[in-house]
C-alpha cells in the first residue's frame, strides 16, 4: 500500500479566498492521489466551498476554528493571545503528528514564531530560514533566507547554505547543487568583513567536499541562474524578492500599455495572447510565491497572502513531492553528516 | 551670455565604445548647446571617433592618456599605481575647476576613491553615496545608496535621506519630495534595531518639517513609485538594483521567447514591435543606468560599463540639467540649513 500524507491547511487570516484554496487542493489531489487534508477554518464556509469538489470532499477533515491571526498582529503577542487560532491549532496538529506538513497563507512572522515554539529545529541549525523557488533563465534556483533572520550573522549564512543545498538536491534531483553567496560584486575583495568571513568558511566546507560553493554572486546572477542555490541574510533576501516581484509587475504592465498603444499593437496582442498568458503565469507571484520554512524538523510552507488556486495547487504539489522524498529525514541525515553529529 | 558648462569625460577602462561615447555626447550637445567637453583618452582614436560629429568637434578638447584603471583593479591600489590614468586626470581636472563635472564608465570603487581624495564632501556629509534614477509605474524615483557604503550605519542613512531629497527636489522639480526607508515590511515593528533607530531619527527631522519622511517601504514599493526617494544602505541597494536589472532582462527574454513560440505569435510581434521597442528602451540598463556620486561638492556620474550612445546622451543630459540648476550650491545650502551650519 502506498503511504498517504496529511497536510494541515490554515485557511484564515489572509486575503486568499476559501474557494481558491479548495480548488487548488482539489487540483493537487488529482495529481497526488494519496494526499489527505486537515483543514482549519469555519466549518460551514469550508463545507460550502468544497461542495464543488467531490474528490476533495472524500479526503478532507474539517477542524472548526473562527479565531485567527491578523496580518498586522505582532508575532510575540499573537503567540500569547491567539492560542486557539487556526494557525496555532494547525501547527499543533503537526507537532502532535496528526499532520505531516503545514500550509498557511497568513502572517509569516507569527507562523515562524508558532512553528519555532512547537516544532523542533534540526540538530546543528540555530534558526530556521525562509527559502523560495525562484524562476530563472535556465530553470529554477533556491534562494534563502527571504526574511526569517534579518541579522547578518556568519553562522546563519552557513546554516542557510547547508539547508539550501539539501533542498536543491531533493527538489532538483541533482547530487551536488552549486551555491553562491549574494554580494555587491563577484570579486574576492568585495563586500563587508562578515560576508568575506562567511565566504572563507564556505570555501573550507567546499574544500572538504561537503558542499559545492562557487563564491560570490550578484543580484542579476539570480535571474541568470548562475548557481542552484543563492544564500543571503533575511534582510537582503526579502528586499531582493520583493524588488524582483515589483520589477516583473512593472515590466509586464509596460508591455500591456505598449500593446494598448495602437490598433496594430492591439491586433498583435490578440495574435500573441496565448503565449503572453504563459509568461504571465510563469512570473506571477500569486502563482509561484511560496516560502518554505527551512530548518524545522517538520515541513511548514507559507504561501502568498493573496494566492490564486494555481498558487495553492503549486504549493501543495511541492509539499507532496518533498514529503514523498522524505525531505526531513534526508536533511537531518545530511546535517548530521556535515556537522559530525551521531544519529539518535 | 548664457553660461557654458564643461564636462570631463573618462573614455578608458570599460566596455563602452568610443563611438558610442562620441555619438551620445554629440546628441546631448544638440540639445544642450552650451556644453563643452574635456575628453580623456587616446588622441588618435578620439579624433577618428569624432570625425562623424561636426558639432562635437567644435566643443571638445582632447587630453591624451593611455593609462587606465581596469574594472578588476582594487581601488586602494589604483590610487597609488594609476595616478596618470584617464580617471585620475579627469578627477583632477574637476578638482582644479578646469571641468564642472565628470562622467566615467569605469571602475566604480576606484572612481569613488579618486573623487573622495581629490574633491571635498559637503559640510555635514560623512561619506558619499551612489544615487540612481529608477523608473517606476508613476514616473521615476531616486534610490540611494547603490553601493558606496556597504556598512549599515544610521548616520549614513540620514545623510542619504538628505542627499536624496535634495536631488529629487531639483531633478523632479518638486518642493517636498517624499522619502521612504527600505525595510522588510512597512509596519513599525519590522526590521533590525538599527533601521528602527534610523526611522525614529528621520521621523524627528520630518516633525520639524526638514524632510518629508513617510516611513518604511518594501522592495515592491520601488517600482510602484510609493515615494520620490527610497533610502537604503549600499549593500541592500546594490543587490536590489542588480536583482531588478536581472528580473527585467528575464521577463523581456520570456516575452521574446513567447513571441517566437508560434507563427501567430511572431505575426503579433511584428504588429507590436514599435511599441515593444519603446518598452525595451525604457527598461534597458545600458540606457538608463547611471549612478550619481552624491555628497561630493562636484558632480561625478558613473555610467554603466557597457553603455550605448543613448545611455551616454541620457547621462550627459542629466548632468547638464543638474549643472544648469546649480545642483551643488543648492545641495550645500540645503545641508547647511538642515544641519545648522553657517555659510562660508
Amino acid at each position: 500500500m502506498t503511504k498517504s500524507y496529511t497536510l494541515a491547511v490554515d485557511t484564515l487570516g489572509s486575503e486568499t479566498q476559501l474557494k481558491d484554496i479548495c480548488h487548488g487542493l482539489n487540483l493537487s489531489l488529482e495529481r497526488n492521489i494519496n494526499f489527505k487534508f486537515n483543514v482549519f477554518g469555519v466549518t460551514n464556509e469550508i463545507k460550502k466551498a468544497i461542495s464543488d469538489y467531490k474528490l476533495l470532499s472524500s479526503a478532507i477533515e474539517i477542524i472548526d476554528c473562527d479565531e485567527f491571526v491578523n496580518m498586522s498582529d505582532i508575532p510575540s503577542e499573537a503567540i500569547k493571545d491567539k492560542k486557539n487560532s487556526s494557525m496555532a491549532r494547525a501547527v499543533t496538529s503537526v507537532a502532535l503528528r496528526e499532520s505531516d506538513a503545514l500550509l498557511s497563507f497568513g502572517n509569516t512572522g507569527a507562523l515562524m514564531t508558532f512553528s519555532l515554539l512547537n516544532l523542533k529545529t534540526f540538530k546543528g541549525i540555530k534558526r530556521p530560514a525562509i527559502a523560495s523557488i525562484w524562476p530563472n533563465l535556465r530553470g529554477e534556483s533556491i534562494v534563502l533566507d527571504l526574511g526569517a533572520n534579518t541579522k547578518k550573522d556568519t553562522r546563519y549564512i552557513l546554516d542557510n547554505a547547508l539547508l539550501g543545498s539539501s533542498l536543491a538536491s531533493i527538489l532538483f534531483q541533482i547530487e551536488d547543487p552549486s551555491i553562491g553567496l549574494l554580494n555587491v560584486g563577484s570579486e574576492e575583495n568585495k563586500g563587508s568583513d562578515e560576508i568575506k568571513e562567511a565566504s572563507d568558511k564556505l570555501k573550507e566546507l567546499s574544500k572538504n567536499s561537503v558542499i559545492n560553493y562557487r563564491g560570490f554572486v550578484e543580484g542579476n546572477d539570480i535571474s541568470i541562474g548562475k548557481t542552484n542555490v543563492i544564500v543571503t541574510d533575511g534582510f537582503t533576501g526579502n528586499v531582493a524578492l520583493k524588488t524582483a516581484e515589483g520589477t516583473a509587475n512593472m515590466v509586464q504592465k509596460n508591455f500591456k500599455n505598449a500593446f494598448d498603444s495602437s490598433f496594430l499593437s492591439r491586433l498583435g496582442y490578440l495574435f500573441s495572447s496565448i503565449a503572453m498568458k504563459s509568461v504571465k503565469d510563469r512570473l506571477d507571484p500569486r502563482v509561484h510565491n511560496c516560502g518554505i520554512l527551512m530548518g524545522l524538523n517538520s515541513l511548514v510552507v507559507k504561501c502568498h497572502g493573496s494566492s490564486e488556486f494555481k498558487g495553492v495547487a503549486y504549493a501543495a504539489d511541492i509539499i507532496y513531492s518533498l514529503l514523498a522524498n522524505n525531505v526531513n529525514e534526508k536533511i537531518d541525515a545530511y546535517l548530521r553528516k556535515v556537522n559530525n553529529i551521531p544519529n539518535n
